[in-house]
């Protein structure tokens, strides 16, 4: 914060004149596609992480499985992606390149989804991973899910 | 984006699964005050300078008046900012350290506002200014001016 122009002050930390920042917001929209569901959403996971750093520097030094599950395929969605976002926040911070769902099922019953997924890469690492955009939240807002015959798309909006 | 892991392609251009970014939106907010609306006014404008740059950085090598006017105050704030905004956008990209508002006037018969305002600073240079963040646009998004007794402040949501 730049010095007042005015000197006088009401108190020890509040200038009479004088300016601050508050909330700082962004996002970005991830728009990913592919020829089924489970494709779409890899590649909604490989953007949120591409967003993060250059996918193309990360090497298969581990892999790293996950389960998720959602009451309708939006949670779905966002579980999947919070949940990768998670393991990546937690340690080890592993960080995939490249993520294939293994088991995806609807249950017949509810319509609920059952999700679990691998990825491949490794523990991220600074000195390695170029650091791109911190990505702080997944986010309902504006949240589509597209079904096609042969062409499934996304979008979600992240906070970043 | 990242290269596909399915090489097929519908087209030159469009791999049947991949991913991209799309609208990217950043905003701050900025709260500003002074024991009047002159003052809260300055320190608006300040504050928005203060986001692009470090203000310590500039030297006092020229002035730069500006004129402008609103139907009310909170449009007399955005016009103020903005016309603050478009000289620095504009030829020669003025940045000031400090602004004095040197005429306010209120129209008594339908409540408009009236400024002028003179600004002490120099040229934008990259190589002297260390670059802050590049505010975009002014907004009247949750805009808000309180008065009270020896106290005005200013509430302003600008994208960057």
């Amino acid at each position: 914060m730049d010095e007042p122009e005015n000197g006088d002050e009401d108190g020890p930390s509040v200038p009479r004149v004088g300016y601050e920042y508050l909330d700082h917001t962004a996002d970005v929209q991830i728009h990913a596609w592919g020829t089924s569901l489970r494709q779409a959403f890899e590649q909604s996971a490989l953007a949120m992480f591409g967003y993060m750093t250059e996918l193309d520097t990360i090497e298969e030094q581990m892999t790293h499985s996950i389960e998720t599950s959602g009451h309708d395929l939006e949670s779905a969605l966002y579980n999947f992606l919070d949940e990768w976002l998670f393991h990546f926040c937690a340690e080890p911070n592993f960080i995939p390149f490249r993520i294939e769902i293994t088991d995806w099922r609807e249950d017949p019953q509810d319509g609920s989804f059952h999700i679990e997924a691998l990825g491949l890469g490794e523990v991220f690492d600074l000195n390695k991973h170029p650091q791109g955009t911190e990505v702080k939240a997944i986010t309902y807002s504006a949240m589509q899910i597209n079904q096609r015959t042969d062409y499934v798309e996304t979008f979600v909006i992240i906070d970043i």
